[in-house]
């Protein structure tokens, strides 16, 4: 598998190091108790930070300023943490590492996780309504409405909720899609559409972003499978072959690899096909594009 | 203990009333699936609604319009309902019964349950920024602004998180007091700065509001101590002398229960001087800070 281009790979570095210096920013100060040191450890120093580069790349391509975008980033990152946090429970996946570290529960019990999650949830609001994201409220309400559709019922938990109500039954292509759109791509869509929200494109000129992202979320989602039944533990910073193991319906399961792989690159190919009215200024998106299902972890 | 007065109860029907069908008319259909029906488990047809009562009211006085108190009230009570879903998990407090009713996981698991309370908390934030509940942008932020503060770890988290770490330490008052108002305090003092936003009145009018907010949310708390000691479990629909049980220190068992009830009716007092600039356009306010302290369950 091909590791990222040199463009991408410097946005990768300098994204993982801006979110992380930012969360570490505005987070409660560890000193503040066993809550602020628990969030320190779900939110930062972890993870490829997917969401706040495209929500970034997205944002550059209409001149918004970067400081901006990374504290948007920050609060869609907090969700995505929050929800691996309450991924990891012992009564929902039963986790034990993450990004090569003890889960929250392993390290600061259960219920001190489910209160991490909690908590982050909410920080990923204070942060967007906060007028340091944005000097116009009505970008700050318009981002706040974004993530918060594509984080409940109608968009990731609601995807969370099928999986776990799927246990055990069969699922097939059609159901899995759905489910998967809901679970990961709500969420990458949302980064995508904040990025566009905070450049004030109006929501007819965001069609075409919403079809890179609904393209790009699955094709994500396939590559996560492929990764689940080929790929390394070591790099991943967590246990794999689990989807087997709990009987899960997967793409690979039900399409085997090598299709599933070319459905993959398919689904990257009409990702970029949405961006042919940008130029170079989409490129980052481009490769990115191609990243999410080459990558190795 | 004396009832609410027929102002108060009629306040009380009528937003028992209104928030219950506006859950029904926002929250997704029960036929959406599991977690749709469990979300409406948790939110419709239980509790006081004090939140939204303390919301409406405030904003009554500076003639909001009903509905955008309610959908503001909704959002809060949303907040509220998740934290009870999620401080009745195993991990947590461990309740099977709550309004009267088995609690989310007893009736539909504990992972469905942990979503719903995601799910809950999500759908606040996009009640706050839609477009109904203010025209307004800046209204709809700073809505999400306090109530992202209030419910997060620099309020009702953080307040639960301290209550999990001083399990076993016997608190003094000075601590359990700043436990409470972080934990109970900061969601009731939301709701009266909720209402105060929507009325658009400026931060530096709502000093007074905030003291108010502050005294009955001590009082309520020291009001749900001596109900939990001396109370009808059957009234309460909720099992109490819990806290007893589990060595909890509570205003009662530092203070006795007698110097706890003085102590609540001389914080009524103290609220209700707060809005002496008001004229009867507070009466809800101030009967509703006597009911807290005087209500039976």
């Amino acid at each position: 598998m091909a590791g990222p281009t040199a463009l991408l790979s410097e946005s990768l570095d300098a994204i993982a190091r801006d979110i992380d210096s930012l969360f570490d920013a505005l987070l409660p100060p560890a000193e503040a108790g066993l809550l602020a040191g628990a969030m320190r450890h779900a939110a930062i120093g972890g993870g490829k930070r997917l969401r706040p580069l495209l929500l970034g790349a997205t944002a550059a391509m209409f001149g918004v300023n970067r400081t901006q975008a990374l504290r948007a980033g920050v609060a869609i990152e907090a969700v995505h943490a929050y929800s691996l946090v309450h991924d990891d429970l012992p009564c929902m996946d039963d986790d034990a590492l993450r990004h090569g570290k003890p889960t929250v529960h392993k390290a600061f019990g259960e219920a001190m996780a489910v209160l991490v999650g909690d908590a982050l949830q909410a920080f990923a609001f204070e942060v967007l309504s906060d007028q340091a994201t944005s000097g116009d409220p009505f970008v700050r309400a318009e981002l706040v409405a974004v993530l918060a559709r594509a984080a409940g019922a109608g968009g990731m938990v609601g995807g969370q909720a099928l999986d776990i109500a799927a246990e055990g039954a069969m699922l097939d292509l059609r159901a899995i899609t759905r489910l998967q759109q809901l679970k990961t791509g709500a969420l990458l869509g949302a980064a995508v559409e904040m990025g566009a929200v905070l450049g004030k494109v109006p929501p007819e000129g965001r069609t075409h972003l919403r079809g890179f992202a609904r393209d790009i979320g699955l094709a994500f989602q396939i590559a996560d499978d492929l990764l689940d039944a080929q790929g390394d533990e070591a790099k991943a910073g967590k246990a794999l072959r689990k989807d087997a193991g709990a009987g899960k319906a997967t793409f690979v399961g039900l399409m085997g690899a090598e299709r599933a792989r070319e459905q993959a690159q398919m689904l990257t190919s009409q990702a970029v096909a949405h961006l042919s009215s940008h130029g170079q200024e989409a490129d980052v998106l481009r490769e990115l594009a191609r990243y999410i299902v080459e990558r190795d972890h």
